[in-house]
């Protein structure tokens, strides 16, 4: 009888100098990478976080803390290296990749940046779809050529991050409406609203809804009418790297929402992907339950980026290299003879 | 009006480029060590992890799944580099020490192994104290000067973990004891014990507090009642962590119920104290709340030897990486001010 390898990888933990479970998630994550592998002795090559950038119509409409030109300004804080993801993708010798996914901002020529404007922003999904068919199949390509390109490097697992002022308005919208929850338990304060600019925030995210109530569950018509080019390019960057066998980090809310639509248009995404934290942003632990799935950390980071890819990955290696180093219960010459 | 350093450190903190708040448990951590280290640029240097080991009397009463041979083979392999410990430290550059505190074992000459052996294990607490008041003492000067020793290198931070088959049993009464809770909410499973196993650790644990009913709820005498060699030597190795200004990680049940000791004596031990994970061992998460403090990392291990400590290292490190290396709202260009 054939031993498949999911038996053997979970044989090669079990006889591990530890009792049986004593490593929790971290045998879960050897276990997973391992599958994905194809091996016994998976590795962990060239880490990327790319993070998708783009502007929002519907932060026009005042549903964020911040204004919409702080979208540009934190992509030149990424390039200049000063940013929260630049700190972690250092620690942790990450490659980042930073991807223009259509700001409303000239970048110039730079070579610490992709550039895959898809426009300056989306339209205002309050009374129109955020994007065209057109816009919306070029945020699926070009997400999925920027993957291929990461491969090439050799990189075999790939961390996704975003920043967008608005872009929890649009995921909310997205997950309400795919998920089918009430919006109350998908939309949260973002990067900080007091109590009556959330008031404002849900109002304006109800009449959006209403005023687009036809649209049906279908993820690509949902992504177009209320998604943001980051999200969709994530969810096609996505779909692309479990095509490619890839290890997939996803980071909070946002990214989740990207992954909730490219779940639903292929779900075996969902054997590659590790949820690297709980954000405290309202809808995500909901979101995350809806999937049934748990998250790595629970750090009360609600900040984007990929930073909860960047905060993650040492247990990500962790969970390898206990795989791949630790004695046996033979090898080391310990019993494992319970009483 | 003078401006505390605590005040300056959540300045700085506040003034990253990030929304409020948006790093949860990293900014507490970094306000801590920054704090700890009287600066706003604090450094984690030279960082160790201490594994204290022992054999317990009581094992022989049958309260673990696993012989008590299993400590002194589990030492071996730490010395050989094949356990858990010696993957996670490898992995993060942090410097690993293994202490006979009291193992029933010779190992001989070993210049890898701390030779504190205070005696080769406990008396079983059964019917008498595990230890005698001078055993008691030597444990807490040993912990003390092998903390001064790693100091001496440099060392500003050190992580405590354990290895002693039986130790959740010594660690339960402890518990009960100082905290005043019944043994239920403190013993658990151990390495792995079953129902049945389980409900005899449990009469058994039941009896040996009865036969000391008389022992009142001073640390040191429920220590040198109940306690182990290697729980009692992390007490005093953590009082002198504290009294020399690092920062203590402490690892799971057994780690936190030493540092439980610790503060019962010293309070401003807390100060220093990182809870580096909630273990699934039973009292672990009922002893945290009755602390009030929260772990870092909730990953569903029960392995001890302080590979908690290790595994939540990279993130200390994360803390206080952001808080040295991330931009500020000014020196970056973005805009503060929320609408």
């Amino acid at each position: 009888m054939n031993i498949t390898l999911a038996e053997q990888v979970r044989h090669k933990i079990d006889f591990k100098t530890k009792p049986l479970g004593a490593l929790g998630m971290l045998e879960k994550l050897a276990s997973q990478v391992a599958n994905i592998q194809g091996t016994l002795t998976p590795a962990l090559i060239k880490p990327h976080i790319i993070v998708f950038a783009a502007s929002h119509g519907i932060a026009a409409n005042g549903v964020s803390a911040y204004p919409s030109e702080v979208t540009a300004q934190m992509v030149l804080n990424f390039l200049n290296g000063g940013a929260a993801i630049n700190v972690f993708t250092r620690q942790h010798g990450i490659t980042l990749l930073v991807v223009d996914a259509g700001v409303d901002y000239d970048f110039g020529k730079n070579e610490k940046l992709i550039h895959a404007k898809v426009g300056y922003g989306t339209k205002s999904f309050l009374t129109s779809p955020a994007m065209t068919p057109a816009e919306m199949d070029e945020c699926l390509q070009r997400g999925k050529e920027i993957v291929a390109n990461v491969q090439a490097t050799g990189c075999n697992v790939i961390g996704f991050g975003e920043m967008g002022i608005g872009n929890t308005s649009s995921a909310a919208v997205v997950m309400s409406k795919l998920v089918g929850v009430p919006l109350g338990e998908c939309a949260g304060k973002g990067t900080g609203l007091n109590d009556q600019q959330m008031s404002a925030k849900l109002a304006i995210l109800h009449e959006a809804m209403q005023n687009h109530a036809k649209i049906d569950n279908d993820p690509l018509r949902v992504l177009q009418t209320f998604g943001g080019f980051e999200i969709a390019m994530m969810c096609g960057a996505m779909l692309e790297a479990a095509e490619r066998g890839m290890v997939i980090l996803v980071d909070g809310f946002i990214a989740s929402v990207a992954y909730l639509c490219a779940f639903r248009m292929r779900d075996a995404v969902s054997e590659y992907a590790v949820f690297c934290h709980e954000s405290t942003e309202k809808g995500h632990g909901f979101l995350l339950r809806h999937l049934n799935v748990t998250p790595v950390l629970q750090l009360g980071m609600r900040l984007g980026e990929g930073t909860g890819c960047a905060v993650a990955y040492p247990i990500l290696q962790s969970a390898v290299a206990f795989l791949n180093e630790m004695a046996s219960f033979e090898s080391a010459g310990v019993s494992n003879k319970t009483l």
